[in-house]
């Protein structure tokens, strides 16, 4: 059992990370860094700060909880980066980093005379992080993108929904948070190399590109036949042998549902299905024993399954067949946030919030020695501008006063 | 320009990796370090190796594209592990790996006496990374899953697809992929750490808890409203204004439709879009000006883009709306796989492959001072045996031979 009160000491401590990102694709490889033990220095512009702090927000003066899901444990300095001396501070800061990230629109960052050529002359070592919604050298380089632009262009949307119906986007963030993560792995594969090397690396990736990441498999499924992936619903991409499909369970709502799979490398599967069923009486049956049968009579195999699949509710489903194959419960987002062993096991944890109060979200789910990372709340806009002019800089209360005085933080 | 001739130096060269996974969610986690530059050694049974070769593997003596995807970069050593020679030979590869990764059935390696708990002492340094279906402490720890299962489980399925219909399952495999990286961030969170400390740690992640963190946005929505996240189509998660949707293009195929996007934040998207489809006499009409407006009229302002969208290409369509606002071509997989710009710039490489000849596949996308990471093909089974055994444990061609005379390799 996971003892969460005990929290895995932090793999990044002492990593100092410049963080110029807003939105999602950007803050969520540095929100990681930030649950590890870095220094996340979320710069902001000193009015409103990350447009993403008010994305959604229904409440005036309130930080959007999609602001807080990709901030937390960051600390944030407020600078105005349209002035000199504003940009002369982010240069010294950009100095004393480890790691500089930032994803605003294509050619903004070097406008601002904040580009690698620049900051790499002041920090040869710095690892410097871009994401974009295009790359380098595609006919769109220069164009915007957001995490549903990216779904589009990059070929996951063309692989969702059902198979006679549109295109659907996966719920998940995929061009954003998934983006980040490709930049954050090769952020540390970095940060391990240069313990070595001393030296500092460009780093960039485009959100179309990082798709093609997670869609692999319908890759080879193209490779194969020649023909684009389709659509499949619940099933998978590459086809595969009924039972493997979603099944209606009792009460009937939007989400009572329970996935069921029976692999074609195991033929031990269906038999044991069967008996999970009460239908120990169709084992040995020729009309559905091998899985190519069963592909030949798969409304009657669902039929077999759906049966009793809407007599039970999908937590006893699970249960019971789970017991046997492969099957889960399709959980909602309400169901996953109040799941008491969701927040024991520290997946979910409970923040508290200077001006939200507590709030439920998902950390770091990867556990280092069975720990859990410890999660903090989002910072307020400017939270910590003097602590870390201070810390990283070396600044005194005067000058911090000043900086304040002179509306440049 | 991209210059693919040219590759990033890996930066994990010299790491060593002992590579005990299959399938995809780990196997995912490993082909990334190797492309980076690991020593990536996968000890693979000698009969028929990582089920992955075969799975939906049509033509005999050949691995399917499935397993080339996952596995490319990396050596093959076969090791009957039944043998306790052959499981003293993993042990004295644990002592000399940085790295151990498996992805078995729950309780499966601990049985084979391969546990954290042994090697650990053979090697305290070991970083020993584990993928299982269900976590620690979860009512289902003892469960298989595969990645169908983990996004039932983990709340994927249940926002992904169309508003009145059942859930779908997003094509993207993040169960298995998507929790493969959050490992690996780990893992390579913790090589930076013990370049300090020396000390290993172990890594686990569940496939179900990793999905959580794929769709943050949604539990925002939850923690505003209090209700489950719903299934919105093409659409995001969190609503937002019209238009934000797919719109169907000529030649009405299933995948001809343009993603277009305006953002709430930028009340000059809508203008824009109105002049790039030629419709100027709509700008300033009180009906449609405001976002608020556009959502009381969402048919109606469908219908005013589709009208034009129906009339020109998806490419077309992205090249004159993603010059106004941001919008992006619907594209399927072999559209992408035979894109020339996605070869030119090296997201997509042609990999020779010795049964399977020249083979396209995905490499990582992240660019390193703007180059890729060169990608090899996949291993046939057992091709590095002797190499491996020679480079990791220094042994003879006598004792490579004498193992395999005892078909211990």
């Amino acid at each position: 059992m996971t003892d969460t009160k005990a929290v895995a000491p932090g793999c990044l401590t002492g990593v100092r990370v410049l963080d110029l990102t807003q939105f999602e694709a950007g803050t969520s490889c540095t929100q990681v860094m930030a649950w590890l033990g870095a220094d996340v220095v979320k710069v902001e512009n000193p009015v409103g700060g990350d447009p993403g702090r008010r994305t959604g927000a229904t409440t005036p003066h309130r930080d959007d909880p999609y602001f807080l899901n990709y901030n937390s444990n960051k600390r944030s300095l407020t600078v105005n980066l349209k002035s000199p001396r504003g940009l002369e501070i982010v240069k010294d800061l950009a100095r004393k980093a480890d790691v500089f990230m930032e994803n605003f629109a294509p050619g903004a960052i070097e406008r601002l005379g904040l580009g690698y050529d620049v900051l790499s002359k002041l920090n040869p070592g710095i690892i410097y992080g871009q994401v974009k919604g295009f790359g380098e050298g595609s006919p769109y380089e220069n164009n915007l993108a957001f995490d549903m632009i990216a779904q589009a262009c990059g070929g996951t949307m063309s692989i969702t929904g059902q198979p006679e119906g549109p295109p659907a986007k996966p719920g998940t963030t995929l061009g954003d948070t998934g983006t980040g993560m490709l930049m954050l792995i090769s952020i540390l594969a970095s940060l391990y190399k240069r313990k070595e090397t001393g030296q500092g690396v460009r780093l960039g990736v485009a959100m179309q590109d990082a798709m093609l990441h997670y869609i692999r498999n319908a890759f080879a499924v193209t490779t194969k036949t020649g023909k684009p992936a389709r659509r499949a619903g619940a099933k998978t991409i590459e086809g595969g042998n009924p039972p493997s499909n979603i099944y209606p369970c009792a009460p009937g709502g939007p989400n009572d549902y329970v996935y069921v799979y029976t692999s074609r490398a195991n033929p031990q599967h269906w038999p044991k299905l069967l008996e999970a069923i009460g239908r120990q009486d169709l084992i040995g049956d020729k009309r559905y024993e091998t899985s190519m049968a069963r592909a030949e009579r798969e409304s009657e195999v669902d039929a077999i399954i759906s049966e009793w699949t809407r007599k039970h509710d999908k937590y006893e489903a699970m249960r019971v067949i789970g017991a046997a194959v492969p099957a889960g419960a399709v959980r909602d987002t309400l169901e996953l946030m109040n799941d008491p062993n969701m927040e024991e096991r520290g997946i979910i944890q409970t923040v508290q919030h200077p001006t939200n109060g507590p709030f439920k979200m998902a950390g770091w789910p990867v556990r280092f020695n069975g720990k859990p990372s410890v999660v903090k709340p989002a910072p307020l806009l400017g939270q910590h501008s003097a602590e870390a002019l201070k810390d990283w800089l070396g600044m005194t209360d005067e000058q911090v006063a000043a900086l304040r005085a002179d509306k440049i933080i």
